[in-house]
């Protein structure tokens, strides 16, 4: 049987049990954007990890070697900001085929190396080695996080306003300009910069982990009709999405009226957002937006509601009115 | 300029200086086996990562995928040995070409399962994707340790004993052995087999990292001759090393003389031995030696001593008489 055909998560499915009998208490595996583990009497420690390979993940020509370094360690970072918690370290294993100089590299750290200044994230240890063919980069990220006060997927409530910070498809619209080979104006600069060095949520994630009145959070990789998902089936729980609540940023609206591209469809469906998408507690969530909105440059959307039925499905709504939507993100299998 | 011209340490001390401000007090980062991170009140966590890439690390011809999988975690076991550590979690991230099939993967994560069970890790998270040609195996095992104890590769003293775990080269024999396309026999067979399945000497690590008197450790993966070089340089020591000392097995023994190879050569310079290389006061080493015997099947082995000059040097004696040795290794960027 072939991979493709029963994906990355099937693929996942297929030993994760097999695991879960070697789990001490206290300690949260497989199935959310990290592990959770003891850390001492106040903390937690949480931990991710992310493969980024040459020609599946990027492009050498389409990415400069510094954005490259500098979202090895976003799109890691991300995660940790996904629990509320607080990045600790950074663990870097890279794979370099013959033909790459020493001054590309010295760029990647360089990138690699601004970021993890910006948030304070020590580079603590890794591997380097040779490759046949493309660059692979491997990062782990750890972190910490108050005891009991990480975010996860699974605590979604009914009832919830369904939020995300920022502008969504951003970075699917910007790999669009770059696959699409389009001379780059000032709007799509931005999408395409948003594509090759986006920003980890960092400090959104630990302003909202403190409210006891955000439940589920999660970060956008695939895009919100496939990553909302997660939150559901481990939440148990369905969602009403309004389209028209889907905040999509002047530069993805008019790439997109340009070029006749569905800025929609690329908000929904678009990978790689790194913005986080959360549930937060519909009592709440107004104060909470209030406050987000003045702390930040971007805004928090609320998007829709958590409803305890359909289990797993997400109901698009337009005006009012269901509308038919097919699942998008992706299957990492797939051809 | 070729990364080849300035090799693998080479690249890494380019930029590993640039992130040194960045490390918290009682972090211990780049350039040990783990690094060393806060935990609790009594522990300190340690942390390793290595990257595993078809055609680099492995033939997919040449070793079976159970194999693979059981490898993979390791290579990685033996970094939390080296410290003195109990591994307390792993994290797998994998790149799969579109033409592996599913049963073949189900085999590499039954290997890995069983070692994972053998010393109660589990497994914690990580990635899976598609890759562009090659099997892609990164995995980071976290540990832990009583605090102060991990032992490390800069505190080799003057006078202290070298001593290495089991036998040396039999993983450079086994690869020998499947590069040169020998028909296996019985003492083959278990060189190949120590090459594609080696046992991480997790208890042994722990059992030694009780005694204060093991000063330095590490595990070896390049050969003595060029992983001893760490725990001079780290230590500012140099060190005699009696090559009739060198213990090597009957197997390594038997197919180098059927085969006319070099026995003590693979011994000095064959990677993935995956045995520790640790030094121990010479006040203390006869009974440490002794006990070590006693409770496991394979031999702990004086080998040399630690001297104060020349730092950073080897010198080889064979009966007593100084003998040339050119620095072997691997450097994974050479051609």
């Amino acid at each position: 049987m072939q991979l493709s055909e029963i994906g990355e998560f099937g693929f996942i499915d297929r030993f994760s049990g097999k695991f879960s009998g070697l789990l001490q208490p206290a300690v949260h595996g497989i199935g959310d954007d990290c592990a959770i583990m003891p850390l001492d009497d106040q903390f937690e420690q949480v931990v991710t990890t992310d493969l980024l390979i040459e020609d599946i993940h990027f492009l050498k020509a389409a990415i400069s070697p510094f954005d490259l370094g500098y979202k090895a360690l976003a799109v890691n970072l991300s995660d940790i900001a996904a629990m509320g918690a607080q990045p600790t370290g950074s663990f870097l294993s890279i794979a370099l085929p013959s033909d790459v100089d020493v001054e590309y590299m010295d760029e990647v750290m360089n990138g690699y190396h601004q970021l993890s200044e910006k948030y304070k994230v020590p580079l603590l240890g890794g591997d380097t080695t040779k490759s046949p063919g493309k660059i692979i980069i491997n990062v782990c990220v750890t972190g910490k996080v108050k005891k009991g006060e990480a975010k996860l997927r699974s605590s979604a409530q009914n009832g919830d306003a369904i939020c995300v910070t920022g502008f969504l498809g951003d970075s699917g619209a910007g790999l669009k300009v770059l696959l699409d080979g389009l001379t780059p104006d000032t709007n799509s600069k931005k999408l395409v910069s948003w594509h090759n060095k986006p920003e980890p949520a960092v400090d959104e994630g630990l302003w909202l982990g403190k409210y006891s009145g955000v439940h589920a959070m999660m970060d956008l990789s695939d895009g919100i009709a496939s990553d909302l998902g997660h939150i559901l089936q481990k939440s148990d729980k369905g969602a009403i999405i309004h389209l028209e609540k889907i905040p999509i940023s002047p530069e993805l609206q008019q790439t997109a009226s340009d070029n006749q591209w569905d800025a929609l469809k690329l908000a929904l469906t678009g990978g790689e957002d790194y913005r986080l998408l959360l549930t937060i507690d519909s009592e709440k969530v107004n104060p909470i937006k209030e406050a987000y909105n003045k702390t930040f440059s971007h805004p928090l959307s609320i998007v829709g509601t958590i409803t305890n039925k359909p289990s797993g499905e997400i109901q698009w709504k337009k005006s009012g009115k269901l509308v038919p939507l097919h699942k998008g993100g992706f299957n990492h299998f797939s051809p």
